[in-house]
């Protein structure tokens, strides 16, 4: 079993000792509620490091006031049989007001690449991603953090911030995993009920057939989004929030499908209360 | 002569074998033009470390659009020759395009605390002060880093933004150098004619007037307040920006000077386009 360390200035120290040691750290930040995308970050941390730390801490910064942050599923047990099981040798799960004390004033913003895509529909989610990211990696102190591209948004955020403030780590980007019927693995969606489940892997099939438009020579981003949102509003029950052909790298919108320059197809779908995100990359 | 780093990456790369063999690093970082305060700091990170690292960086960040980024005095040769001679064994120097390159988006915001004082007269200053601070604590990896009291909101930002990111270091406060009539060391002072550096002292001299004040049981910050700016503008041509009793740890205004609590007495005053600051801490 992994060992569980709850306190902050223990984590640190535990970290330095490692490091001084000569172990390479590999750290997985997750909100806990774990299925196979977080476990497939742990496998990747386990090939990349010699200790691998699990976090796990439902971070409430990154939560709008009328998010889910209360209702957000928690299963400490079930969590730490399954770090460990993954191969985690530690799992770093602080308390709130141990990250957040009384007081707390210090928060770090990515400009430019939070006000687009979910940091339109989320005001503050990236800066409270960026913050508590960088809180962890002082307190893990990894040579490499695994961070899986179903957040794709959060994966390009944190890269810039590392590459800003000089982080010396290197961040690892694991690809989405799925359910046998193409839905993206998430905590969210245990919020889902049945009916909504069976319509939910229309986000993959929409995003697949927006690839193979893209392959096909369609080049006008506006024809692949209006595809996709036709399919999506006709096949299911879900309120489109966005749906967005941008640059993988700087994240600005593309009207133009342009050869050689990576394509993020991503989109924010509700069912009901519940949002769900999706994407996929590719470069023509 | 001190080792002098001008690429990021070096410097990055040197503390990090300098911690793996077990050397404490200490940092005193200054945006340059050194004078005897400066000296002060790297005589006491001397004392408490193994290693000595000045950092000279001219902060384009924490300059307000109308302030004196561009005209801040500059002498390279001058000040590694002062550093080497006060015991730096590295000066770090790097360039601005390497800490702000193209595309830079990354800044730290302590709330609060830099809303006030400073932070009011000079909007934007904290945030680039802490942006700074955090990006050079990365690169030089500091055990402890030594920052003067004349700019003692910039400590308690500092200190603020350590404790909240959870930097794994000591920071360290050295006291006021001042010249002998009492103004103290700054190397703005070198922009005040003749005629304002004769009536500069009266800084100090409103300060200490302050201190006795209280001392002599005043308690009424108003009246503090008001005597000595009643003493500045009488005896110089000075323009108050602000003189401000506070509480030294939260940077609250106080009304009235409590017993036990500790006192913050600052200003800002224009001479001409030259602005001064000052301050005493005193607990009653």
């Amino acid at each position: 079993m992994a060992i569980i360390i709850r306190d902050v200035a223990e984590m640190q120290a535990s970290a330095g000792r490692l490091r001084s040691s000569g172990k390479r750290i590999g750290v997985v930040p997750t909100m806990g509620f774990l299925h196979e995308g977080h476990l497939s970050l742990i496998h990747i941390a386990r090939q990349r490091a010699d200790v691998v730390v699990t976090t796990i801490f439902v971070n409430p910064t990154q939560f709008g006031p009328a998010e889910d942050f209360t209702r957000y599923p928690r299963d400490f047990e079930r969590d730490s049989a399954l770090a460990s099981g993954a191969g985690s040798d530690y799992i770093f799960a602080p308390e709130t007001n141990a990250m957040y004390p009384e007081g707390y004033a210090t928060y770090i913003d990515v400009e430019r690449l939070t006000t687009t895509l979910e940091g339109k529909s989320r005001p503050g989610h990236f800066r409270g991603v960026a913050t508590v990211v960088a809180k962890l990696f002082h307190l893990t102190r990894p040579h490499v953090a695994i961070f899986g591209q179903k957040d794709a948004q959060q994966v390009v955020v944190v890269r810039q911030m590392v590459r800003d403030l000089h982080f010396d780590l290197e961040i690892i980007v694991a690809p989405i995993v799925r359910e046998p019927d193409g839905l993206a693995m998430s905590s969210r969606n245990t919020y889902l009920t049945q009916g909504q489940r069976r319509e939910a892997p229309v986000l993959y099939r929409a995003l697949a057939m927006a690839e193979g438009l893209i392959r096909a020579g369609e080049r006008s981003s506006e024809h692949v989004v209006r595809s996709m949102s036709k399919h999506i509003t006709s096949a299911s029950s879900g309120v489109i929030d966005y749906i967005s052909v941008a640059d993988g790298t700087t994240l600005e919108e593309m009207d133009i499908c342009e050869k050689g320059r990576p394509l993020l197809i991503s989109l924010a779908v509700r069912f009901g209360s519940t949002r769900l995100i999706d994407n996929i990359t590719l470069t023509i």
